[in-house]
């Protein structure tokens, strides 16, 4: 049954697990998706689940994914294989008083549905987004795709319909007799919190001598 | 086939795209698994595969994972379905002179297999590991699983039998006619290598004020 709220399906996607973790609400989903870079996208061949890791980028209401032609994994994506794609930001890690208690903070994104394959100016805008969201400001400087390329390349794109959120923040989530009886309450507790930084341009050995390293790269960093 | 070198199943792990990223020596995987903290856990429910983010820890010639008795995940897992894990590690971020070859630097492991579930004092032995590779030193100063816990904990192992390893690393990878025709051979080029860090610890606000951040905590920072 589809919420009429967030447009996820509740039967597949409901958080039955520490459900007060989940989140409903679609911008928590795009934020998710606009802030990481990777995907891990799992496929069934045979009775064996795959999972491999994509770049990836939201456009709207769908996900984009770019591989090889030669891809098992895209070949399958452009049939319209049932697909899942999460998005995992690893956020931090929880000092519980317990061993139990003791986590990660994260947010992360998971995605049901079918992909279908996109073609002709579709498909070279949804190239030009990935790049956008990768790699920011390099679409207009690089060599576009040519027709080899894109031959060599699928395309294809998951609708944002059936989708769940789970976000684990903050202080340890401690049972209460943990607080109030020696030795735990007197431990120290917490979390420390986790984030992924750009480290400088390392510039290529064949790029001449006075080019230096663009706006777009420096920015970022 | 059994490769007799690495124990890698060459038949469903063979690295098809980009063989020349694959790496076959088990060093890199201890060292992709043993660095990395979030695995993602491939599953099939009726025929739609699921993709689940887990903290895991490597256990010798086993990935350990543990989650609650009541998921549909790992009441999967326990009943040894097909399973998926793979780990990412991303590295960077590649600015090719062509948007087709620019791409992301990173270290992936894919693990194919079954898990069995672990009890008694292998149980507790295991989640004494996963704690020391997402908490290292938390074990000894923690409150240990009581009872109750356990029961509410399904705990996992993924032999290391069946996997392959991909490496994507340093320059871009151009196509040589980029290097030597203009506009491109003239543009900026490189790679953008990314790390994870960790932020000073934050205290619980329950914890005594005169209880100082461990050494164990103070030492990862």
């Amino acid at each position: 049954m589809v919420d009429p709220v967030t447009g996820s399906l509740s039967a597949r996607t409901k958080i039955r697990r520490l459900p007060d973790k989940a989140v409903t609400e679609r911008s928590a989903l795009d934020s998710i998706l606009d802030e990481g870079l990777v995907a891990h996208v799992g496929i069934i061949d045979g009775e064996q689940p795959f999972v491999l890791p994509v770049g990836y980028a939201r456009r709207g209401d769908e996900v984009i994914v770019h591989g090889s032609s030669g891809s098992r994994l895209f070949r399958a994506l452009a049939d319209g294989a049932p697909a899942c794609l999460t998005v995992t930001l690893l956020d931090g890690l929880v000092y519980a008083r317990s061993a139990f208690e003791s986590s990660m903070n994260y947010r992360s994104a998971m995605i049901l549905g079918s992909t279908h394959r996109l073609t002709g100016d579709d498909e070279l805008d949804a190239l030009r987004v990935l790049s956008d969201h990768l790699l920011p400001g390099r679409w207009d400087e690089a060599r576009q795709p040519s027709k080899k390329e894109r031959v060599a390349t699928i395309t294809v794109a998951l609708p944002l319909t059936e989708w769940s959120v789970k976000v684990s923040e903050g202080a340890p989530d401690d049972d209460p007799s943990d607080l109030q009886n020696e030795p735990w309450r007197s431990i120290w507790a917490g979390h420390v919190p986790l984030t992924q930084v750009m480290l400088p341009a390392v510039t290529d050995q064949y790029v001449p001598g006075n080019v230096p390293v663009p706006d777009y790269v420096q920015q970022r960093l």
